[in-house]
């Protein structure tokens, strides 16, 4: 028997879902306005599209590109149609595939829930004969938890893409010290010249290099300048490359000449990054991680501002959550990769981040990236 | 009698809309999910925030980076707060500031337009006091028709951008035709230096460098790579510069040792940017423009698969609308600035699109940018 590929792994387990949940017909959007990575994860077509999946085990998609679809989609032909077939519409799109594919009067459609209310209500108007669904807790979330645990394809092209990382990381401290990264610009687009040269589709996001007048921001704006980087105080890199459209996320800070209350803010961070680590095995709850580095910087009178990390894959931002609030449900288990990236920001002192990637295995964890507080 | 500021005069103009509609409290969000430029239109902050004002005229903002909040925002400190005070929930944050501003019970209260429907839920169940209102022709239909016709300020910034836009054309030319720009890579990479050596805050989004084999799709995936640019064939190079916000968006094609068929798209396309440019003046309806370079490309059995321009601005896409749909009612009018670019594509052939930034001026128009085919 041939071995199913891992885009129809993923078709069968939304298709059963579907079966569960008694959904007739489901449409995922990716757009401008409200990017979906799940039509790339179900079918290799990397966005602007429309993807509609019936509970028989249908998939039509309906793309912005046509050639770029008939490319990249893992889809016989004769379910890629162009998105201007349906004037650009999603609810005539949807109206068009529930006929053609027989959809039932009566039954459970299920759009994005994200989809705007104005255009729920589009949807409404246009689908008179079905039971329209957009929740929060639907198909969306369920892809969503799908996604958080990674199949051995994933794990397999995260791994590739931290191995580039950590080369890149290495060359950065080397090229750092030596002086031929000297400004954020060099920073950046070193990372931008080498993830491509690596066989990277990108970066995987716009690369963040702030120097010490500009690293006390959790995110520095604009990105990246021409000022110095490295100089005495505390600089911060916070980066990505995207392979086969997987990320990673990574932040190195650089440290020179520090004075004493700087050392304080990398101590804490590099020892919140210790303990964070130490806690992550199959079954933990997210929110313990990131309540006891909150005791930990709080033991200090410091507070972190943001998040102390979330999964990456097809996103830089995805499950699991890893924040310490009390709705945040998510366990941790075998499969899951995800960064924890402590950090401290202080207007006078400049900011401190330590980002990594872990992967949580059967037996406990693996960290799969190099990030590190660099000395200069 | 001390001259307002361009961001106090824009607030003026929605403070004076509320009023008109009987709206107590306006609410704006830019979130990683759902980003919206109005919150920088309005005060200057960048990102990343909640935005409240409300018809007695306070503003509000509550900033996921307090920091950065109070270095770009042109409000006073205590109208800045940090978004974690309301547990980053936006419909808590309303709450909350609708109670601090006395906004009275029963008054109508507004939300974005792309509120997905489940959050819209979760408003009408915090908010039970008030009349929630959740509309596409709503305020953001009405500051979009604010933002697309730019004032002064908007304008010169606009033009400084473009200039820097031509200077990068002139040397991509210059270092193409010299070998010294050879791969996708060098092209892109040479942009991201050069805008940011400008001053800009970065490109206005990911370069889009095809060379002769990728040119085919519209936008080339991934947006480029180590592939050789300005070979033989059709070569498309897609890309803006953000100045202070402001996007530029140009493509040029580059072509050589073309055959026929390659010829006759080129000349197509050339004709079609004069032609549409020819139309564009005050008064003019954009579908007009673009059912001209439709039916001037059906003559010759060609069709354009994408929208013929759109405005540039804060965004690299926003109003008006320039494309040959009947639903499509923008009219030029002075001040408007807005792409032209026709565009034909064949999986044989390659592609090639012309695109330039037009400014709507009393007497006509101005074509604030040069980008051009180039024929090597």
């Amino acid at each position: 028997m041939e071995k199913k590929s891992s885009f129809a792994l993923r078709l069968d387990k939304i298709y059963d879902w579907m079966a569960e949940e008694g959904i007739a017909l489901l449409m995922l959007e990716d757009t401008e306005s409200r990017r979906d990575q799940n039509i790339r994860w179900f079918t290799g077509h990397p966005g602007d599209a429309l993807l509609f999946l019936s509970v028989d085990r249908q998939a039509i998609l309906a793309a912005w590109d046509i050639n770029l679809a008939k490319l990249h989609a893992t889809l016989p032909p004769e379910a890629i149609f162009s998105y201007n077939d349906f004037d650009r519409k999603p609810s005539k799109a949807i109206a068009a595939v529930a006929k053609k594919l027989g959809i039932p009067i009566g039954s459970r459609v299920e759009i994005p829930s994200v989809t705007p209310y104005p255009l729920f209500l589009d949807f409404v108007g246009e689908l008179t004969d079905f039971d329209i669904l957009c929740r929060n807790k639907g198909s969306g979330a369920e892809i969503n938890k799908f996604r958080a645990v990674k199949d051995d394809e994933e794990i397999a092209i995260i791994k590739k893409a931290a191995g580039i990382t950590n080369e890149l990381i290495d060359s950065i401290e080397k090229n750092v010290k030596s002086g031929k990264i000297k400004t954020e610009a060099d920073a950046a687009l070193f990372i931008e010249m080498e993830a491509r040269s690596h066989g990277c589709e990108g970066t995987s996001f716009d690369t963040l290099a702030a120097g010490p007048d500009r690293s006390f921001a959790i995110h520095a704006f604009p990105t990246w300048t021409n000022a110095p980087f490295g100089t005495k105080g505390l600089s911060i890199l916070d980066f990505g490359v995207k392979l086969n459209g997987y990320c990673t996320d990574v932040t190195i800070t650089f440290a020179r000449d520090l004075d004493e209350k700087q050392e304080k803010l990398i101590e804490l961070t590099e020892k919140a990054a210790k303990l964070a680590i130490s806690m992550a095995h199959n079954g933990t709850m997210t929110r313990d991680i990131a309540a006891a580095v909150d005791r930990l910087f709080s033991k200090s009178k410091k507070k972190m501002p943001h998040a102390l990390g979330h999964g990456v894959g097809l996103q830089e931002h995805e499950y699991p959550l890893v924040r310490n609030s009390s709705e945040n449900d998510w366990e941790l288990s075998a499969g899951m990769i995800f960064t924890i990236e402590p950090g401290l920001y202080d207007p006078l002192l400049g900011g401190c981040r330590l980002e990594n990637d872990v992967l949580i295995t059967e037996s406990g964890h693996e960290v799969l990236t190099t990030a590190r507080i660099i000395r200069l």
